[in-house]
């Protein structure tokens, strides 16, 4: 056999191992997708070893030294920046890119480490229930202290060169650190405080009592199903249900599932998560046929995930345009409690700015400082500034900073999030890097589909949606995140986008 | 280490390939459960990627020769009647014993069989439908020799001494053979055509036209719920949902989970078809807690858990102590299609005896005819005393004998039932079974809950759950089929139970 057909048959053979690997994690999705949404009480125990069991068969699949060896025989190196081999290029070059980095960072880390790890957060997130419970702190930060260890050994099992943070956030965000991280927020926590300020000295509140009326879920359901069509979610390759916690999920290439949550004392609730949903569900429905199915059916990274749920969520979902078209329906489906209240009055409703304590309950200007907060904190945590014991203050003195509130208690500060009890450090900064990725994205959009307000206001979604599948949903993660960037906006990551749309929208409602 | 704690050692690893083997069995479960209950269509291609992977990981760990080797050195034979140590009793011997016949039986056929098979019965199921549509049998015959080729061939592998028939009816009907199951049929027959002469020869019509009124679907879905709870099927360890085949389906120890079809204008068909599946349930619900996740938690033989089906919905679901007490209610939910209907006359609609074209739509009385019929002709098309393309004559010449009709086309005939395109010859006679141990089993239970009737008529099934549950569902696979008749009833099994049952129903119904 020539040096070329060696070259395919060990690709083949990569790409064989890839799809059972996916095939093994698609099965997993839907293990976890059954458990959230119908599976029976009583399945809980044995469901967890279900899941287990998957686990670590994409464990061993993805770590067995064949890969190391087809990658090394193709020239592939297995360092944090893998080199490639000119002649691979394309989709196959992609593919071996990702194959490198995954088959990296999963054998690095001793099967030790991750059992450990499993069993701690699992105790974590027990844990940080009761103390959330309790809003005591001190109940929760043994059990966090043993998973920062933990997650410190991953961190220098993998590697870094400038700080402990970095392999950490390329877990979510890959090929990114924290250097650059830091350079980006530093714009935008400046930009959103003189923001804020200006918010603050306008004056104006706005009115958001209507919301908190009584909406029937059955009327919700109908009129969240009936947004999801118009925005193009397909009800033959997904569905829509409830669980606790919102989620999008994918059990195929041809099966990605939202779920919401109703909630009939607050429309935003249901309204905005399910188009949330739907902005993640889209992205992975709009993957190119080449890549379905292969590791490269992901999103760039997380970031570039929530850029498209954020964008749905916000820039559309929010948008004046956006209910200029369903107002109408939706003051039809609930005329009592939507008395007196117009288009206008309803657009700032749902837009109104207020520091607040929970990050998931804030508005479009203040939850990327919650998120930068967050990003602080954790960053002092893996690198040994600041002790656990030190957290609280900790946080209670940024939020002071940041949105001049401190939270009464812990439950309502540093004990809000599942995060850090899950052993999930860097992936916060992933929620706001979603929505500068996001209006970068859409000043593109805007310039390429110009009358996107008058379309959105006709009802007419395609044309806007034709641009993301081909601007960004059809990439998957053939390109990483910063080169999808440049590609689609001509620049790299920039938060003066985000800062211009914010300083638009807001100016107008606030009239500054 | 002694010689005991070597084979305790053994004894442990066989365990954990077992307990494996069983995660992965319920885990293909949920992903047949979503298939047929949940999954949107555009992921179907992928959903048979996903099951033929479990499928083979389940192969591969049942196969691997570890087993036979640890099996081996527990001095357990590998015969179809294996020998085991004395050593080894109670739960143990019986674990010993299903391991070495599954290990066995897997291992035997080769991989190109089951491949072969596995493509065969997709066409074979594909060219069945198109068959059935076109009422045209020769479309299907190349297909169905093809795939009783390959069930010849799975004979042959498994060996046997009297008849091809014999290692595909164990299968599904473990350590039973065909001369056996001829005998019984054989007095059956003869009873079931006598009853049969008598119910024609009283002259009397029942009056089945009321069920097929307009009853509305939601009302039916609360009315099967209340039956469900009553009769004990627990919703904290199962769930009912709607599939266009109703099937039972165990996801894991505490998550069995039931479904059912509703017709509007058919009342019987969710009304039994869910009290059908809720008899699975409950007997995959009760197992005893020795057993859950291992091989022993499954029923006994097919015929055994359809016993469990078949009484609860017929010498429960169809008896005057049950429709007192719930006929009530039903009328209450219908009083518009029920008026005018009194309990006798609803009692006597629901237990109409006629010889019908189409086995699930059978009486209790013809079913096993139909039942009869498919033996005969299966085990001679195995046996190769009947040709395939005779198939459609021989078939309309066994309905003529035993039921006096002649089917008008094959899709009412020969095409009916989906088993053979599915390679699943043995396994119609599970369902006569099911009927005869049910009858046999439930004249124990009057004897030792003698005022059943009263208890059920007065909505307390907890008397007979419980027996049912101590005395059938506890044991799961513990005791072969053979032994827990034995230990139920006190004798084999004998068909004199279910034509003394049936002739004490319908003699008073038709009179004689």
């Amino acid at each position: 056999m020539s040096e070329e057909g060696k070259a395919d048959g060990k690709l083949l053979r990569l790409r064989e191992i890839d799809r059972e690997y996916r095939l093994l994690g698609h099965t997993a999705a839907i293990l976890h997708w059954d458990q959230e949404t119908c599976m029976p009480e009583g399945a809980v125990r044995e469901r967890a070893e279900q899941l287990s069991l998957m686990s670590g068969l994409m464990h061993d699949r993805i770590t067995q030294p064949e890969i190391g060896e087809l990658l090394g025989g193709l020239g592939v190196s297995l360092d944090p920046d893998p080199r490639l081999p000119e002649r691979f290029q394309g989709l196959d070059r992609a593919f071996l890119r990702e194959l490198a980095r995954a088959y990296r960072r999963n054998s690095r880390i001793p099967r030790r480490v991750v059992t450990e790890l499993a069993k701690a957060t699992t105790i974590g997130q027990r844990v940080w229930v009761e103390a959330r419970k309790a809003a005591d702190f001190s109940r929760f930060s043994g059990q966090l202290s043993v998973i920062l260890d933990l997650v410190r050994e991953v961190s220098s099992c993998l590697g870094y060169r400038d700080h402990t943070y970095d392999p950490l956030l390329d877990e979510y965000e890959p090929w990114m650190n924290s250097a650059e991280l830091e350079e980006v927020f530093a714009e935008l926590s400046a930009g959103l405080v003189r923001l804020l300020d200006r918010i603050r000295g306008s004056g104006k509140t706005v009115d958001t009592e209507f919301l908190h009326r009584s909406y029937e879920i059955e009327k919700q359901k109908a009129f969240g199903r009936s947004v999801l069509e118009a925005l193009g979610y397909d009800f033959s390759r997904g569905r829509l249900d409830e669980s606790a916690h919102p989620f999008t999920t994918t059990l195929g290439s041809s099966d990605v599932r939202i779920t919401t949550r109703y909630n009939r004392r607050f429309l935003p609730a249901a309204l905005f998560g399910t188009i949330h949903e739907c902005g993640h569900g889209l992205y992975e429905l709009g993957f190119d046929e080449a890549v379905r199915g292969t590791l490269l059916a992901e999103g760039a990274s997380l970031g570039i995930h929530e850029s498209q749920s954020r964008m749905m969520e916000n820039l559309i979902g929010r948008s004046m345009p956006f209910w200029s078209h369903f107002y109408p329906q939706l003051k039809d489906l609930f005329p009592g409690s939507l008395e007196g209240v117009d288009l206008r009055r309803f657009y700032e409703g749902v837009n109104g700015v207020a520091p607040s304590l929970i990050r998931v309950e804030a508005d479009e200007v203040t939850y990327n400082l919650h998120i930068m907060l967050r990003f602080d904190l954790e960053k002092q945590l893996v690198g040994g500034e600041l002790a656990v014991e030190d957290l609280p203050d900790a946080w209670n003195e940024g939020m002071e900073r940041l949105l001049g509130l401190v939270p009464p208690d812990d439950a309502q500060g540093v004990l809000q999030d599942i995060h850090w009890s899950g052993g999930m450090v860097g992936y916060f900064p992933t929620y706001a890097l979603g929505n500068l990725y996001a209006a970068q994205f859409f000043d593109t959009l805007k310039r390429d589909v110009s009358d996107w307000r008058e379309q959105i206001e006709s009802g007419r979604f395609e044309p806007v949606l034709d641009w993301l599948k081909s601007n960004v949903h059809a990439h998957a993660r053939v390109y990483p995140a910063r080169e999808l960037c440049t590609r689609i906006t001509g620049e790299p990551l920039d938060p003066r986008f985000l800062l211009d749309y914010l300083q638009e929208k807001f100016g107008e409602i606030y009239g500054f």
